[in-house]
């Protein structure tokens, strides 16, 4: 088709999706983002004024058929290639007893996803997506970061280019992690880039009863004052209280600006990685969506810090791209309307009457 | 296997699905409503808690396999056979211009429904519906309800019949409707239903402007003085202010609970509708979930009324069933976690720690 050639936008130049070769390479990627593209976006919204339905009257599923055709550079967009990453990690914190669960259940998670039996595999089939799961060394957990950074800047910088390695060629990104003790790594980092006590940031997490947010928040206030001389800078704050997972999605997210691929982002520790590029670069996250708002209290505060309307609002709490394959479905219910619904010329349907 | 047998409760009888014979039997219909199934809904309960997730944690998805099981009253439920209805009604009030397309529409989009073209067609296909339009003598317009009640004692019960008499044998159904001036009627059902100025129930509907939607609600507003003394029956409310497609919605909803099959309401004007059997019989959309909340304003307020809370909310404003056919993709992806996923014992995962 003529109008897709003529959409169609190659990426800025290979440069940008070449291995990270140190944080502060990270920072100047940020200075080099993508830009939407307006013809492409432009059509789209043409189209779909032309559609049999009254302007506006598909809402978000009209946005988000506009949004993947301005990110893809291209009209119509496509979703032939759809993935959900899901980048798993352990956290030295998780000894001071901030999770429900044992830290053991990471890599027994990692397991369950690899035999098909976790909820990610059966709502990637579902919405059509292909799964990758990215441990990333679950053998070798973050220093706990009471106490020290949680990561060096050699592990940060290789968690970020793994992740932003694990970005294939796709139309669509499905961005989750798994790892216990992550909330409140997640939370850390939310008090850390937007202020506020720990004690706002910190949820039940998997279950946690009211004694053991308390403790949680207690760990996380305790970080804080630990690294509280570093924390202006963003990507600091990333590697003093961050997660290899963490990190990891930050990576692809920034891997998937590059290569025109808009970004589904799931609940709150892919929200806390989102942030970090957002408090580097504002805009960095413009090609992205908020996929849900998980019940996580602390979700909602930091979706509205980044300026994202969560497109679901179903109590989820699970992590593993679980909300975030949820809306591919939307995407593909937005797109099949995008694509397949009859003109009002096309149908003889009449338009307004004034 | 064993368990589906042992959970799975017939219908109460053979009169319950028999033609209604008048708004009287309908009456009766209605003290008669089919309970939900608890031994099917505890067994899912139970399931959802071997699942490898925290528990609670897939949210709003886990309490919808839990209801699709309480009213399909077995366990596991199924989702083979799932049906999109819509009904589609012509309105005497369209005259007064309380739409801002003319009434000539509705025939248009039926065409449209049946070559695919419209939204509908899209959505049913994505999420695997079968779609059934439903045109109900559109060349026969209701009369106007400023002056005269919408319809005959016999239109309504005939209305209200071949809604019922639409309603397959179904694992899940979706009901919506479509009809230029419907979200008019629909508004006045809701001011007799639940009070409340015409004004604060009229909205802009396919796109009215300001001048348009005070104009909607000062017709709706003579027709709620003009029928004003029989306006507590809401059978009466139905026949004086609806139209053939609400009262067709709504002996559709009754018709599904009589055959176990669970309802997704779409928008406002199915919302109508569904107030309308609430107010005859608490209890009577027990089998029925909000599929959305529309960008018409009235929709929010009837729900909080109906005590029913919206699984989305994507600022659509169609009508079509668009919003309960997106639906159907939460309950797939519900179904698909609850019947995929493996357990705590089958994968070998560590439970909570304390």
């Amino acid at each position: 088709m003529q109008h897709i050639a003529q959409h169609r936008r190659p990426p800025i130049g290979r440069e940008s999706i070449e291995p990270i070769a140190s944080l502060d390479d990270l920072r100047r990627r940020l200075t080099q983002l993508e830009p939407p593209d307006a013809a492409a976006a432009a059509a789209a919204r043409a189209r779909q004024a032309s559609l049999t339905k009254p302007p506006g009257s598909l809402g978000r599923l009209e946005a988000l058929a506009v949004w993947l055709a301005a990110w893809q550079g291209r009209e119509p967009p496509t979703l032939r290639r759809v993935g959900a990453l899901v980048f798993v990690g352990n956290h030295g914190v998780a000894a001071r007893g901030v999770s429900a669960y044992p830290a053991a259940v990471t890599a027994q998670m990692v397991a369950n996803f690899e035999a098909g039996g976790a909820a990610i595999n059966q709502l990637c089939r579902i919405a059509g997506a292909d799964l990758v799961v990215v441990p990333l060394d679950l053998d070798r957990p973050t220093a706990d970061f009471c106490v020290a950074p949680a990561m060096s800047e050699a592990e940060c910088v290789d968690a970020l280019a793994r992740g932003r390695a694990a970005v294939a060629d796709l139309d669509l990104l499905a961005v989750g992690e798994m790892g216990i003790a992550n909330t409140t790594s997640a939370a850390a980092l939310c008090a850390a880039l937007h202020g506020g006590e720990a004690a706002t940031w910190a949820g039940p997490g998997t279950g946690l009863d009211a004694a053991g947010v308390a403790r949680k928040a207690a760990v996380i206030e305790r970080a804080l004052e630990h690294h509280r001389a570093a924390l202006d800078d963003p990507l600091e704050v990333l590697r003093r209280l961050g997660g290899r997972e963490i990190a990891a999605m930050a990576g692809a997210i920034l891997a998937a600006r590059a290569r025109r691929i808009p970004v589904l982002l799931d609940g709150l520790v892919a929200g806390a990685a989102a942030a970090v590029l957002q408090a580097l670069a504002p805009g960095a996250l413009d090609h992205c969506q908020a996929a849900h708002r998980s019940a996580e209290p602390a979700h909602g505060r930091l979706l509205q810090k980044l300026g994202l309307r969560p497109l679901l609002d179903l109590d989820m709490r699970l992590g593993e791209a679980s909300g975030a394959a949820l809306a591919i479905l939307l995407c593909r219910a937005a797109l099949a309307c995008h694509t397949g619904m009859a003109t009002f010329a096309e149908a003889g349907v009449s338009g307004r009457s004034g």
